[in-house]
């Protein structure tokens, strides 16, 4: 057999011609910010970023509340929300760890919004985000790319500012908006059973 | 503006003549059975139709504990997880109802089916699906189609034989496998939280 | 087997109670203009919706430049890649119908731009949009929808003001950008083979 | 702000503990092969691979007319259509280099067979797997990698065994297999445009 040459096998030559999209990064010709395709497959430093970021998220808006108070800690909630999750594409799959029945599965933006921060009078929430948070771990059990999708499953450890500790098992859905950027389109918390 | 003809749009042509795969129907040439590409989108019915499988399945495994003992209960497990779950193309994320740490999470075969069944004395488990169920009612809260691969999430209603019921919050995705059949890659159930 | 209930096979709780995403129509909290999220499968109709209006885009640019000359046919140009091409998301893989090497491949819209309208001392060109475009018919061989992505093959017959006709073989490649809007990533024209 | 611990992280712990899929790796239960998920992302080695695999295909198919004849070389293509194409999974949009109307577009595999080694008198090809090559050059202008898809465009030049070099335009798009290999669902190939 004759040897088969390949010039994408070279790396010079991938480097200096080829039009590569793997992931994609695209100069937006309207705002000249460096995105990724939302078609882009993801990858598992992506998903972690997206962990952490919603960790640290968690602690902000705690701190801000402590801080601040229950305005400024609402006004950065929102922004969290419009941010991290994936309310602006669609309905999300979300299952808070402290609901209750009839108000279990939050949708919609607003159902997530009473959840982390209370104060709306349809939903009985008084404010998760609020409980004085200050350290998150997260420990994944695995990690599963699916595409241009991806999921995660495993334990979530909260400690707030007196010390106490709270395991969550909790599951995480992440799809790319516009942007290239991670939203959760999927969040199921729960706590551990317990006989 | 002259007229555009596309003679696509005409479903004459469409049902004569071209070649569509959405999703794509293939007669597998070495088995002659219809199947599905595994590149197809899912659909909200095939979703569904998922969930009904899984409820019957439950509630199978269940009676054949009860009818014909647990060697004949656990061959019809690992016959439903070998079908119904994507253990075959990685790791599930799977997150069961009663499961205690430090086996919260079963990303391998083993692990579900000792979950189901039990006897396994690598886990605690006795056996979930043992448990006399005879009625499985699925309550969705939303599903969304992410391609070629879709997450559901709601509530799952189960009966035991002694009219016992037990509510759970539900999270399941899918994926299509080499026949086209839609696999659970992600599965995470827990008890409603209690004040 | 006891008959096993599903809630989300009645027409009526689907329509009242369940968030569905399939495809996902969402209303964006800034600009309340209702779109797809980039997650969601593609269906024929939309790409045969792309295809209709890439035909249409070029009889509109040949016309533009017969009647108000070709300042306003490169601004319409300009237009129609960036609402039709992803070039703002990546390389787009651009094989026209009419280039010569070294420039066949099109994988900027700089190159894309100057095979439509010429006046690119870059390129050869002298503009594939300005020959007296009147009408164009499509004739798909096939569409494959894999995922959110989906591509097409088929004949395209063009015909100019003197109804002169010329046919090409075209595939096209749809990815959904931040909108949910098909753009075109993949486009490879060519005349047939001719002994 | 309190520094976030991520266990995931750390290599160590990725390494020894968590159940990832990106790709994803299994062992199937029944044929113990590894294989990866239909769901897995596809990676620009992998585009590259397979243009190389079918780069070697075509050479062998060329050689073996030359050494065996007709008959084996039949056999042979017909192995490549059922491994390197995606026949099998539905239609494919395949436009071959030489193909005249009305047989340009061969979404079939008898028409893809045809073409590659004639023999069909349905068709009217001589077989263009016959010609003679010994040596396949590819050159990419682009790769696109979109999820668990994939699209490519470039040159691709073949040399016979008299020298005789042909230069083609060729786009490739990919999917994976239940065994997660990567197959050919859209192949379309012309000669370069001359004035």
């Amino acid at each position: 057999m004759i040897t088969l040459k390949i010039k994408t096998a070279t790396a010079a030559f991938l480097a200096s011609t080829m039009a590569i999209a793997v992931p994609a990064m695209a100069q937006h010709a309207d705002s000249h910010a460096t995105t990724i395709a939302a078609y882009a497959p993801i990858t598992q430093a992506e998903v972690e970023a997206a962990q952490i970021a919603w960790g640290n998220a968690l602690v902000a808006i705690a701190t801000e509340y402590d801080t601040n108070g229950i305005e400024a800690a609402t006004d950065l909630a929102g922004q969290v929300l419009d941010s991290a999750y994936a309310y602006g594409m669609g309905p999300v799959l979300f299952k808070p760890t402290l609901t209750l029945a009839p108000n279990t599965f939050r949708t919609t933006r607003e159902g997530a919004l009473a959840y982390f921060v209370g104060g709306n009078s349809a939903y009985p929430d008084t404010g998760f985000a609020l409980k004085g948070w200050r350290e998150v771990e997260i420990d994944n059990a695995g990690i599963v790319i699916t595409g241009n999708t991806a999921i995660s499953m495993g334990n979530v450890t909260l400690t707030d500012s007196s010390g106490n500790v709270t395991v969550v098992d909790k599951t995480w859905g992440y799809v790319r908006d516009g942007q290239g950027n991670l939203r959760i389109v999927l969040h199921h918390s729960s706590l551990p059973y317990t006989e």
